[in-house]
């Protein structure tokens, strides 16, 4: 039976260390602070909102939301970017996407600054992401993905690690941080023909398709990593990741759960990049 | 035996296009003009220099050499930048890499405007490469692998290609290159355990590790395809790629020789970015 890697079990671990820092950051008249900023009413948004929101508080980290309707107009979004672009009180800016189809997103993600860019969405800091030179603060998904394997000791070095999924939020930036640590890396996707195969040949599976259970267990091997990244909606209104986890299970040597695996773990990266944000402000 | 995948057809197959388009940018009074920045005088480079003056002649493109001392001072560097930035009369510009190790490397490529940055070696450029949005022009050498598969039909989709190699240059745009064609690709470098059994399982290896021969007949299975990007000098000082290719021509379907092969290519792909970023000035 495999081991779960909870993820709150890794947020707690960094817990302290953000807790002590962001009191740190207060007594030196620094209020670390989030700006969260929503167009239109997405509810899984406003669950990632409200999950945001609880930890941030947990650890000392304000939160600022910024709301603006479905249908506004694209300038006025630029508009709200700057503005907290010039807000120094505003340390990190987190942004949900995707953002509605009349809105250039490639043009609007990269109005905000890079310094701000928590959660890895600026060309600049994804450059950073593909170069290694470690400017900016990577998609939290994928850092979250790292911070776990860190936790738990597993050395990506000279292991197969099979990525499924290549989106610019989790797939893609998490390969090239599996590669900078010297895994080889496999990115499979869609379009993967034989992918079971392919996984199954893999030491490491981080799985961040987006669809509900899509890997069963002849996807697996005996003493896998299993990273599942998914958060999905099943047929009965159950929270499911991309890995059917009761059959994978018994088959692997470790695995995230869904719900309390990654996710957990990505709001807590998000925080301590606010607060690493804030920190770097000192003394400008 | 192998189909050899010589370089000059593919970039012959090009060449009327570019003859083309520079001819007509010269009834419009525009001289497609590209600079070369040379620091020092390594030997590598000045050969390199001198395959893409012939080639540039042979398709219309003129060229403008600026060469500095190795001992240069940044700034000095840096300036000679900005003015090749600011003079409207350059469409592209080369800077040979590495520079020396006094040079801050990463402050200095992204000196250049993405605008003439036809080699990819700007932040902006790579994000592009690496989100797909398809801004600016990939480095030349991954750009030269992806024309040599296309001129020969080969379609990357749903193939297994294995990239040996993760540098910015050629391993990790190339990877990205493929994946946006639906490859699923995997990533191998120096760290790579049991290297020979992940290229024989490819349908597609690329070759970037720069080491003599270094993948010999062990490493592959029949019916590859075998892009050779190496340029190195063997113990007999003559030229070979990465693959050892008098015993791998006779495994796999198709390969690249060296020399003949991407190299001759990249010159061809590189003189096709010039005259595109001095088309893109046209009306401007």
């Amino acid at each position: 039976m495999a081991t779960v890697l909870k993820g709150s079990e890794v947020a707690h671990a960094f817990d302290a260390e953000i807790i002590d820092k962001s009191k740190s950051l207060r007594t030196k008249g620094i209020d670390p602070t989030l700006a969260i900023l929503r167009v239109g009413g997405r509810e899984d948004d406003i669950s990632y909102e409200k999950g945001v929101a609880r930890r941030a508080e947990k650890v000392g980290v304000s939160i600022r939301n910024v709301v603006l309707p479905a249908d506004v107009e694209q300038s006025a979004l630029v508009q709200a970017i700057e503005s907290l672009n010039a807000d120094t009180s505003v340390h990190g800016v987190l942004m949900f996407r995707p953002l509605p189809g009349h809105i250039d997103e490639n043009l609007v993600r990269n109005v905000l600054v890079p310094t701000k860019d928590i959660d890895g969405i600026t060309d600049l800091v994804l450059a950073s992401v593909f170069t290694g030179t470690g400017v900016g603060y990577a998609p939290c998904t994928a850092a979250a993905c790292m911070e776990i394997l860190d936790h738990y000791d597993i050395d990506p070095k000279g292991k197969k690690a099979v990525v499924v999924g290549r989106s610019l939020v989790v797939g893609k930036p998490v390969a090239m941080m599996l590669l900078s640590r010297n895994a080889t890396v496999t990115i499979a996707h869609s379009r993967t023909e034989g992918l079971s195969s392919v996984t199954r040949d893999a030491d490491i599976v981080i799985a961040c398709v987006g669809k509900a259970k899509m890997l069963g267990a002849s996807y697996f091997s005996a003493g896998q990593i299993v990273i599942d990244v998914g958060i999905n909606v099943d047929e009965g209104d159950t929270l499911v990741g991309d890995v059917d986890f009761t059959a994978v299970k018994s088959i692997v040597g470790a695995i995230t759960p869904v719900p309390g695996g990654v996710g957990t773990v990505t709001t807590g990266v998000l925080v301590k990049h606010v607060v690493d944000a804030a920190i770097k402000t000192l003394g400008q």
